[in-house]
């Protein structure tokens, strides 16, 4: 019976190792706008409502058919995607070039932490928007639901590393753990993290503690 | 007199210990062009020479008044920089960015190292010049003099990783090693590793063996 109860451990903690997980997908975003309210009307008009374009991976997120101009006091970037739907605040993800093309700081910060941030003038059909703030450069992040966060053993807040396979690899450090019970599991880079470390769509990076 | 030599040697070897170099500066470079004498004819007319503007930190080598433009089948990128002085073989070091802008695969690959790259069309002032290969993305490299490789304890090729301080910070793998008398010590990044990872011009990095 000892013997039974032994090989009955031995078997759960070898299911358990199998499920803690490693890897996580990673998507990659380019520069892109969330509206507020204000702005939208502002920028297109009484009463406009954003296209959905595609759905994103994040539950409820979608690429909007509409884009806008970012101007800042030393240049233009023209065709920048919104993406939906309408957020309490204006956000303006950008890639670290750009802050040198427009001419602003690039603060590298978590969605939503846009106290003291730099702002700009956003252009489009029916107007322009003047942010005073609210113009960041993502930090990298892993989105995850609460049962995932069990699985890896990490928790909200937490800054991981994650291991980079190839020619251009290596190992991205700092990356914050972001769990909520609407998020999909998806490790998120921008297109000049993902093109320094040679990182495609869909590819599975190794989670380092 | 024994404890004298004793006392010597331990000098020598604490002077050895703190002369064993361990951190290289950085040098950012953006897309650019190196011209074939044949190139700087077709398009900027015969008997043309290259403006210096600034010189680089390769002894030798400069920063040129003259810009072209990168014509790839699905896009254009204007205004890229010429260094100089002209080589032998035209090459074009682009962004993984660009590639995607370019409608051109995206090599990565030593200078020099250009068999089966893609091409692409320059045009100047006085024509254009179809280059059927010669397209990299630059793989990032240590350039040395040889007694900088005496002094890292590395050799020609071999291929190191760099520690990234900050909060975009961590490892790049597969750094190789340059070592020629010309070379000043340099670690070449282009801009998209070094806003992916927080690196700023004149930044020293750390060499992890």
């Amino acid at each position: 019976m000892e013997n039974y109860e032994e090989l009955l451990n031995c078997i759960v903690k070898e299911i358990q190792k199998k499920s803690t997980k490693t890897s996580v997908p990673v998507g990659i975003s380019n520069r892109h706008i969330h509206l507020s309210h204000g702005a939208l009307t502002k920028l297109f008009g009484q009463g406009y409502e954003l296209t959905e374009l595609k759905p994103l991976s994040q539950t409820g997120q979608f690429a909007c058919k509409e884009c806008l101009t970012l101007c800042g006091p030393k240049g233009v970037i023209e065709k920048v995607r919104v993406l939906g739907p309408v957020r309490k605040d204006t956000q303006v993800e950008i890639l670290m070039s750009d802050s040198f093309k427009l001419g602003i700081k690039g603060d590298v910060r978590l969605s939503g932490d846009i106290a003291d941030t730099p702002g700009l003038t956003l252009v489009g059909p029916k107007g322009s928007y003047e942010l005073d703030k609210g113009v960041i450069v993502a930090e990298r992040h892993i989105h995850m639901a609460p049962a995932d966060a069990v699985a890896f053993q990490v928790k909200d807040g937490e800054k991981v590393g994650l291991k980079v396979p190839g020619t251009r690899g290596g190992i991205l450090d700092n990356v914050s753990i972001r769990v909520d019970d609407s998020f999909t599991l998806e490790c998120h880079l921008d297109t000049e993290e993902a093109n320094a470390m040679g990182i495609t769509p869909g590819l599975n990076l190794e989670i380092i503690k």
